[in-house]
């Protein structure tokens, strides 16, 4: 098998995953159950389907089916953009003289501009299958929202997206993207929705959060007729909707003889880190493998490294089940001087889990330190990336020059998870070295802790 | 040879073009040459190598050697992003319902967003070869000064980009991309020129063209010890370069035994229809093909349609040689409304010289019509195409319903030069029905052509 690795790695049509990754189903210890927060009784399907489309709920619930077929209309879907390249960071090897070999997979090929297109694509088929008509979810950098939108034209299905307000000033070149789509954009928190008019009165000039327009899109999906709404991370079956990133990798690398020592990716709800390290993880729960698995957070909104493990609502009106995660609390909002998405209080359960077992590390990055990161790949590489996705890359650069000291010839894979066009306004701050480094006192932690429910479980 | 064809078909590493395609060397009616503006005589090396790289004018000359061996060091500038995927538009096609097959090789997927890097690479490589240190040039829409930022960062050389200032003032992220790779930004008019500054003696307000740009940009490098000018479009290297792009679609092609009946590109300055058209205009030349070519071009920038077949300088000042070409005229300055590029007042002399011949087509299109065949194809193909290329699909789409019409199962290939991610605000004027779809008058014409230059050879 001497095969000569490209630079870049495509797979065939026919190489492509048949079905989705359920790390549940291989997990030793499962996450907890998400819980009613009226009865504390884990949730039933009936419970979630009032909100979630029907193979969403289904999806949720099941950690026991190892492989879940991927439906031939969503495979198609996923021929339209898809296999993403696997890709040798050749270019910052030489630049950073280190005998470690990078390997990052570039999700950022399709118009959305991020991994996030996977999880729409599927869950806008699902909806048209059962028969709904529109879609609300909320967005807050606006990858979701645009993945979303161009997912609803595909399938045609009708859009309704809660845009956090402070992104939606920041980013009117995003609102026209989806615009473009056909997506119906309203700036949240809004007057459209008892929780977001409940948050206005409290406070008129809030930029709003993810929290407030999550419950605002929940909202109207269950008060509206064929629609239901969607979510683009945290939540387990779009982990398992984004385990085709590392499916196509790990037949990728398997091809060449390639194996990962360290895998990194960064975290927000968890989305791109946990559908890329799904199938490795599985290797290493096995017994197969000694890989290290790193999740990368802004220190500005530092769930995993400062966060608490426990159970807390998903959004702050405090509307959805409970899910025991290492969450800031449902009503910490992190400062409006951080670039990017990341900003969710909360963190997927599974990668939540996997972090309390021991089997994930997590490390915190200020944002000066992540946009030096993305500099020095995008003047060798030559791939602007996003924000988000510089956190990884500050943590494979780190690894890498801690490989030129000892000398070793380590594997790094990390998820390159999407592009930054649309984030030209952070590199602005940058360039001008106006952008600030804000880190979170114990205190204002304090104040998010304080929101989270007051139950036996979290005693 | 009954292989499946993929979606998106990507050359192997091996099989990526180690020569450039020079179209001239089998032209049987050769471009006129280039003529000194003092002498009225076909111009030296000596002339040219004052403003470029010695090679650029080794290439710029030579009609004779059919392939040119691309350099070790340029193949591997061109693995950091190459080879560009050949796409079968499967949904358009499905979307337009025609029995036409559709596809486009698609240069967007690196980070200048366009085709433009092609060139930058070359042309940065030279540079560095011959010991410059510091290079200059003019942008527009921003796609080609993006290209040289990034090849000026990967290659080590100092880049100035007069950058045309209505251009500048509405793509601020374009500028802060630039930036970001180091490249220093001027607004063109600027006072750092004689020609600047003569141009803004005229008219302190207007907003600038390509050609004061390039004017300031010569002026600059031939008065800078060890910089040259570097030129994106138009000049026979650029196109040259820019033939990779045919070279890997005819390898794609040719592979899975497609031949393409139609060959339709943008066209500003000739580069991208240029380099995509080489060798499929080659095999015609030589009686082995019955393509159709055709070029597509804005109508408020009508040099093929509405343009004449004269010897006219590259710039405002007249500084350059002249070059027989299609042309409105090097003072004709496009409306501001037009959105993106295609704003240059000439046409490759190559390009100009096989629309003489009747070897290939022209149509010139309004901006309102290039948008709604751009919201078409982002809705089915996935990708946010450039306004530039969409000039392009509005031509492949005609085709293809010409095709549905006919019940002809033609072969459609086009370019897909770019991405629109610096393009946001033409698509929001177009969400918003302000988009204006100026057509240039007679008279307005009449003044462009006034500004051609009165020598016998235009008699």
């Amino acid at each position: 098998m001497a095969q000569k690795i490209p630079i870049r790695i495509y797979l065939t049509e026919d190489e492509t995953p048949q079905f989705w990754y359920n790390l549940r189903a291989v997990m030793k210890e499962k996450p907890e159950p998400i819980l009613h927060p009226g009865t504390l009784k884990p949730v039933t399907s009936a419970d979630m389907e009032v909100v979630f489309c029907k193979e969403m709920v289904k999806q949720e619930l099941d950690e026991t089916t190892p492989l879940i077929p991927i439906p031939d209309g969503i495979r198609e879907f996923y021929r339209a953009y898809r296999p993403s390249p696997l890709v040798r960071a050749y270019f910052l090897e030489k630049a950073l003289g280190t005998p470690a070999e990078i390997y990052y997979k570039f999700e950022g090929t399709n118009t959305s501009g991020s991994h996030k297109l996977n999880s729409a694509g599927a869950q806008a088929y699902y909806a048209k299958e059962e028969g709904l008509t529109s879609l609300t979810t909320e967005t807050g950098a606006g990858q979701w929202g645009t993945a979303m939108a161009m997912a609803c034209a595909f399938y045609d299905l009708k859009l309704t997206v809660y845009m956090v307000k402070v992104s939606s000033e920041q980013k009117p070149y995003r609102k026209a993207l989806m615009e473009a789509y056909g997506a119906g954009l309203i700036p949240s928190p809004s007057n459209t929705t008892e929780s977001g008019r409940k948050i206005l009165a409290n406070d008129p000039n809030t930029g709003g959060s993810l929290g407030c327009a999550i419950s605002e899109a929940i909202e109207t999906a269950v008060k509206t007729d064929k629609c239901r709404y969607v979510l683009g991370s945290v939540l387990n079956h779009v982990l398992l909707h984004q385990t085709v990133i590392g499916l196509e990798t790990k037949t990728a690398m398997d091809k060449y003889g390639i194996k990962p020592d360290i895998i990194i990716g960064c975290a927000g709800g968890g989305s791109n880190l946990g559908g890329l390290l799904a199938p490795f993880m599985g290797d290493k729960i096995a017994g197969k493998s000694n890989a290290r698995f790193i999740a990368v957070e802004p220190a500005s909104c530092p769930s995993f490294t400062r966060g608490r493990f426990v159970y807390d609502f998903g959004d702050t009106a405090k509307t959805t089940p409970l899910i025991r995660m290492q969450t800031l609390g449902n009503g910490f909002i992190p400062s409006s001087n951080h670039a990017g998405g990341l900003r969710y209080h909360g963190m997927s359960s599974i990668l939540s889990k996997l972090y309390h077992d021991g089997l994930l590390e997590a490390r915190a990055e200020v944002q000066t330190d992540v946009f030096d990161a993305a500099l020095r790949f995008m003047k060798t590489e030559g791939i602007l990336p996003a924000p988000e996705s510089s956190h990884a890359i500050k943590a494979a650069i780190d690894e890498a020059l801690e490989c030129k000291k000892t000398g070793e010839k380590k594997v790094i894979l990390f998820g390159l998870s999407g592009t930054g066009y649309f984030d030209m306004t952070a590199y602005m701050a940058y360039n001008n070295k106006t952008m600030n480094d804000y880190i979170p006192t114990d205190a204002d932690l304090e104040k998010g802790f304080a929101t989270i429910p007051d139950i036996p479980q979290n005693k």
